[in-house]
């Protein structure tokens, strides 16, 4: 007996990843393919399946079940993207049904957050906790939660959009048309915007890391921070007290064991965490908040490790 | 066969309801007492007994279990409250013991507006909605949470702390200790605050329905707004303005199908209803907020109703 498969799969705007893993989330294989989010859905699906069946010669395995992660309004109840402005075309069409056909296995289509919840419940925290708020951090905010050991969809599955919680009325403009938005202050355009006024008329390693502004990403100013360069590390406090605020809403409302912060911007590692840490700490309510801990999700693709095993888990409840 | 009986009990900082509910939530007989928090934990628990004995010798008939609500931090795994302001004396205490030793039946601790979540989510919504988030008005903001059908806890029993989550960062002092909580707009005292600020070198029909300005309350906001008074009317419209964005926030995160209102505030009704509805109507997320609806609970002693309506849950799931 060599165990299940499962397999994951992480729609990015430009590219994607394929993972086969284990039920406790070891990736055995991966590979990654465009996406080519223009050709439409029904070849990206075709390719999805192709990807799928190499690795599975590779390995020399079958899988059980593909768990299909998209970044945007998932109605995962019927197996399809209902928005998401890096996948318009994909809007509307069945992936789950059209994959599931290509490949003959089960496929379950999800939020990409959520699906990185998921897998930071199962290989990060190894089902300990039983509440998990995970927060991603790319060019926009995202969210996904696992209470009481399940993953949360809430009504129409829109749960967990924790980017477009307000953290300061009528702020800075959000990607989605609001103000005030975490994500308008913590995605990675938020965070470049604050870093391009904080270093305005003013000397910051900065300008010398990344001398073309309009080039400018979170990576640059983590680095400059970390060479210990003010303005960058203004920078962070603000990011950090930002995201903190959203955070500390979330713990209010949702009492967790552990706020898990995922994705690319993440690596910026403490730079994030001493100011979020630093604004649970204010709280009067102690009780939830000496409780809480704040993590940095470590395991790369954890999306895609999510999807595919999210996949198992919703295989092995349909056989209970 | 005449049905099970559930009995609930509210209590408040001056007094306690005790009512005894059929399963669909219909309240067959209710009584109050003084809480007297002032004499302790024992002589309280040792009132609420007699008062339930005389309660089941008047209906001739013996209810299966016991609902104990209280506002405050609960402990409901271990059957106490951790911290209230206005039960001090109480914290600590071994509440659901004693109360079971007192009366002989399994009783059932649980924070008030988790209790009234729950009386929502079965009388007013006759458990059609999944996702239900209450709103409880009076002094303070509280919440309850039923996901998926189930009360939800969080990790330590302290999730749903809606009244603390912030929608001003840096604003009004709350009386939790921090500034900008939804609960120094919201709640009874903030409301206030907001009148007196706004009626200030003034004329306003609130002067002449209340000449002494310290004994003023939201009902007499409500009714000056009722008779076209335009302060009083601006009022609520920051009132609900502040708490339509803290229930966005819990939309954003939650999805749910309804938002419930409670609590002697919420009488004031459309005056709340209205701001907050149009909070919701301009985000531009439409999926959870189209769904969503936002109702005004219509049932007295929701909080009561529901503690005795949670007891029957406890003890049908127990014999599952």
């Amino acid at each position: 007996m060599r165990g299940r498969l499962g397999v994951g799969v992480d729609t990015g705007g430009t590219f994607t990843k394929i993972v086969a893993v284990t039920p406790t989330g070891r990736a055995v294989r991966e590979r990654q393919i465009p996406t080519e989010a223009e050709a439409g859905p029904g070849p990206f699906v075709r390719r999805v399946a192709a990807a799928v069946g190499e690795l599975e010669r590779e390995l020399g395995r079958r899988a059980r079940g593909i768990g299909l992660g998209l970044a945007g309004d998932v109605d995962s109840a019927r197996g399809r993207l209902r928005f998401s402005p890096n996948l318009r075309r994909f809007s509307g069409y069945p992936l789950r049904d059209a994959l599931a056909r290509a490949t003959g296995r089960k496929v379950l289509v999800e939020n990409d957050a959520n699906m990185a919840a998921w897998g930071g419940y199962v290989v990060e925290l190894k089902r300990r906790a039983r509440n998990v708020v995970a927060v991603s951090m790319g060019t926009g905010i995202g969210g996904g939660l696992v209470l009481d050991g399940r993953l949360y969809h809430g009504s129409t599955g829109s749960a967990a959009e924790l980017g477009h919680t307000r953290v300061d009325d009528g702020g800075e403009r959000c990607n989605c048309g609001a103000r005030g938005c975490v994500e308008a202050y913590a995605g990675s355009y938020g965070i470049v915007r604050t870093a391009l006024r904080l270093i305005r008329g003013r000397s910051s390693l900065i300008k010398g890391l990344c001398p073309d502004l309009r080039r400018l990403e979170p990576r640059l100013i983590a680095e400059a921070a970390a060479q210990g360069d003010a303005a960058a590390r203004e920078v962070w406090e603000e990011t950090g007290r930002r995201l903190g605020l959203a955070i500390t809403n979330a713990v209010y409302l949702l009492n967790p064991d552990v706020v898990l912060i995922v994705g690319g911007v993440s690596r910026a590692g403490r730079l994030i965490l001493d100011p979020v840490e630093r604004v649970l700490r204010r709280q009067p309510f102690r009780t939830p908040f000496s409780h809480v801990q704040v993590r940095i999700a470590r395991t790369p693709n954890l999306g895609a490790v999510g999807a595919g095993l999210l996949a198992l888990e919703s295989l092995r409840a349909e056989r209970r």
